[in-house]
């Protein structure tokens, strides 16, 4: 056990807090010598699992299957889709060698699996009553990023979940898309807290194969945006491509419909680290702690050591008993040491028991979030945690949305998007929906045009602030990862 | 849904059966398109990932943690313990370009993973207090098989669980492979109902770099031994080599003793389709089944339509609120292709719901293993369905065991075991341990040694029955997979 005394200065310098706090928590190991390749410890692994299980429900429960492709996708596939190709070229990482063998052909590891999957679906489907067909795996893709590499944010392998859906119409994929934003909205949102919008992607930023691309982007307190997963509506390009076609109720031959939807795990353990946590380290919600309850026996002597552990082995039986994954500290650090060892961790309650609490029938309950000390009777406890638990994720949800939403800002004029501009916001204007508009502004201020978004109605008012044209929509501008 | 009413011969030849079975239960697809690597299905995968999930909560249950590291390996890792890049040398498919760029240090795709885990425990060991270290990661591993694949069976990408353990002296490892065991036990038989013996691999059949190999073998229908697990004692082989090293309570550097088990998913779903599953199809355990009970709705017009359906959709809230995995079929096929179609998935319980079960307030239950129907009142529905659950477990069990232990033949003659050599038995004789008669043997009827019996105490009586020289222990022969 580290002993934790400092404080992180989260808002001072976020990336220090934030490197500094995936190897005290021991979320991350950045050290395994392959650039852009870490561990995950078991502390985080958990929380990442516990997060994929999450959106593996969801998806589920809307009828998409679980299915697991190969890593490695030969070349004559992944080359089919000449966009696609274009677009992921320089990104892939190829297995030519086996054993002292050269390969016949090489093979690439996925870097997203359209081209893996779209070949078997080929195989699948004939009929429109093979439709809809959804399907998904939660696995790792590999990417040669060339950027600096930044742990769980941009990785050259990286846990994800993705589906691959396909549909007799255009309007099933339109329908796919909301689907994903609630699918999103569910598990991003309603369970971790993370704020974020849709945005769709202008254009020039759209997915390699697709018609259009959807980014779901929240905010890092650094100001940047992250985009934490992206849902594709494919239209028809890959199935003409890999001959995903049925017979319509005329037996009729069609061209399948498709949409896929790319859920970036590891940027959303990221995120939730970075919207929740404080100088004292990590604040998780309740549902995704890999320790929910810490308890910490306080005693001086043998004669207080009994009753205290007494009553606390009681404690843990019923904790454990209602299923919540409790840990009870019995490590020889004093108290004190062990209460800022397990806020650093960001367990959400602590239980203290010493001598006092065992004369007067209850328990002294510390709440991580607002860092409140409360006593609940002893019989009170199990409500109590459960309590708190929603309690607290209201409140952390209350705080991101608020810390969230003060930082869109809606401009009206580029003078007050120049002077504002810088690592803080999410600016809103009116914009023509021109590249060579986006480019400028992005030389000129690193301000990069994410897209509209489509998660709420908005109308632009009047012309574009960068160029004076006639505005298309209102463009949310920021400074990306 | 496709039409069953052939009987597929499992005895006859099994090696078709399975590979039908695979394809007509949607197990597996092997026309991917790159050789050794196929797609898990959703009925598949679910069956897989059931079966991990097992493991996982056994192996947490007793103090693993869960963790994932990286795919790749650098050859300089790879290459540091002499014996295991001996062993594995030929067996890695190589990264060696990424986009158009060639690497600097080529990586390969783990084959296991004790190179890419070891460098990070001699940087997270430093004290006897930091032991024991059980971690393990669910995963997939990359062989390149140059014999003949077999889906499931012998692939080039498998999914597998490995647990990598340090220790502070020997003993504890020899208690780890005990624990590996009983791990295995309570999953792979209790659970699963796959019987299998423990077998201590001979010195020139040990993983590459461990002092000792303990492989879990059970025969497949065909007789052939398959290996569905392995324990390693390492010692301190890998430790020396890694410099996993802890100061002990006198403050003395000392070598770590280590241990790493590796359980293979997709062998143990391979024997549990070939264990259990008959003529009909798949037979699966209640457990295990991504379906659990199937309701067949049977009417012959609207009027009893309307009935039936009221009586299934109660049914179905009622075992779904169990938390059973329940499925109503609706299409149109007729109930007994519907039969068919269910007992070749191996749902192992379907309900039929008829006019008269409707008028008469019971169900009938046709139990898979056994083929039986009987009636069941309406509230007697859930408890039968588990109590059935359990005596088909039991059922299951008893048959395979039955099986399994009349293959395994007591031999005490050269003459004995040469007639009866081939495809059947598990043969047990007394061995004088030496390479050179095993090569004989294994040369005249291919038979290999696949070590001594280390869950059951065994010593010969005699002298080797091959060469007639003194007995070292009592040796279980068979061909392999």
């Amino acid at each position: 056990m580290s002993k934790v005394t400092f404080k992180l200065g989260k808002k001072a310098n976020f990336s220090e807090w934030y490197s500094r706090i995936l190897s005290l928590a021991e979320i991350v190991d950045i050290r395994y010598g392959l650039k852009g390749f870490v561990v995950y410890r078991p502390y985080g692994f958990r929380m990442l699992r516990t997060i994929t299980r999450f959106f593996e429900e969801e998806l589920e429960r809307r009828g998409h299957e679980p299915a697991l492709f190969p890593v490695l996708i030969p070349e004559r596939n992944f080359a089919k889709e000449a966009e696609h190709i274009k677009g992921f070229a320089e990104q892939v990482f190829w297995v030519t060698r086996a054993g002292s063998r050269e390969l016949a052909e090489k093979a690439c590891l996925r870097p997203t699996s359209e081209t893996a999957i779209y070949p078997m679906y080929a195989l699948w489907i004939s009929s429109y009553r093979d439709l809809p067909l959804k399907m998904y795996q939660s696995t790792t893709v590999y990417r040669y990023e060339t950027k600096a590499t930044r742990p769980l944010i941009r990785a050259r392998e990286f846990p994800w979940i993705e589906t691959h859906n396909v549909f007799s119409s255009l309007g099933e994929c339109e329908q796919q898309v909301r689907e994903d934003i609630e699918v999103a909205r569910r598990v991003t949102w309603e369970k971790l807290g993370i704020p974020f919008v849709v945005l769709e992607r202008p254009w020039w930023d759209k997915f390699p194969g697709a018609e259009r691309t959807f980014a779901f982007e929240t905010l890092m307190p650094d100001g940047r945006a992250l985009q934490i997963s992206t849902t594709h509506l494919l239209g028809q390009k890959f199935s003409k491509v890999f001959e995903v076609k049925f017979k319509d109720e005329k037996e009729q031959d069609q061209y399948a419909w498709q949409t896929c939807f790319g859920i970036g795990l590891s940027r959303i353990l990221a995120a939730l680290i970075a919207t929740h946590g404080d100088d004292g380290g990590l604040v998780l919600p309740f549902s995704v702690a890999p320790i929910q309850v810490v308890l910490i026996p306080i005693f001086y002597n043998d004669e207080e050591k009994k009753v205290v552990l007494e009553k606390s082995g009681k404690a843990m039986e019923e904790l454990k008993k209602h299923g919540i994954r409790a840990y009870m500290d019995l490590s020889e650090q004093t108290p004190g040491a062990k209460f800022y060892f397990w806020e650093m961790k960001g367990v959400p309650i602590r239980i203290e028991i010493g001598l006092k609490e065992v004369s007067e029938g209850f328990v002294t309950v510390f709440r991580r979030d607002l860092k409140q000390r409360t006593r609940v009777r002893d019989e009170e406890l199990i409500r109590s945690i459960f309590r708190i638990a929603d309690e607290m994720l209201e409140e952390l949800k209350r705080r991101a949305k608020e810390n969230f939403e003060r930082r869109i800002l809606h401009v009206k004029s580029k003078e007050e998007l120049y002077e504002k501009a810088g690592r803080g916001y999410f600016f809103v204007f009116d914009f023509c929906g021109e590249l060579s508009c986006a480019e400028k502004l992005s030389e000129e201020t690193g301000l990069e045009i994410r897209g509209r978004r489509i998660d709420v109605e908005e109308e632009p008012e009047g012309s574009c602030i960068l160029c004076g044209k006639e505005a298309k929509y209102k463009a949310y501008a920021a400074i990306p990862y």
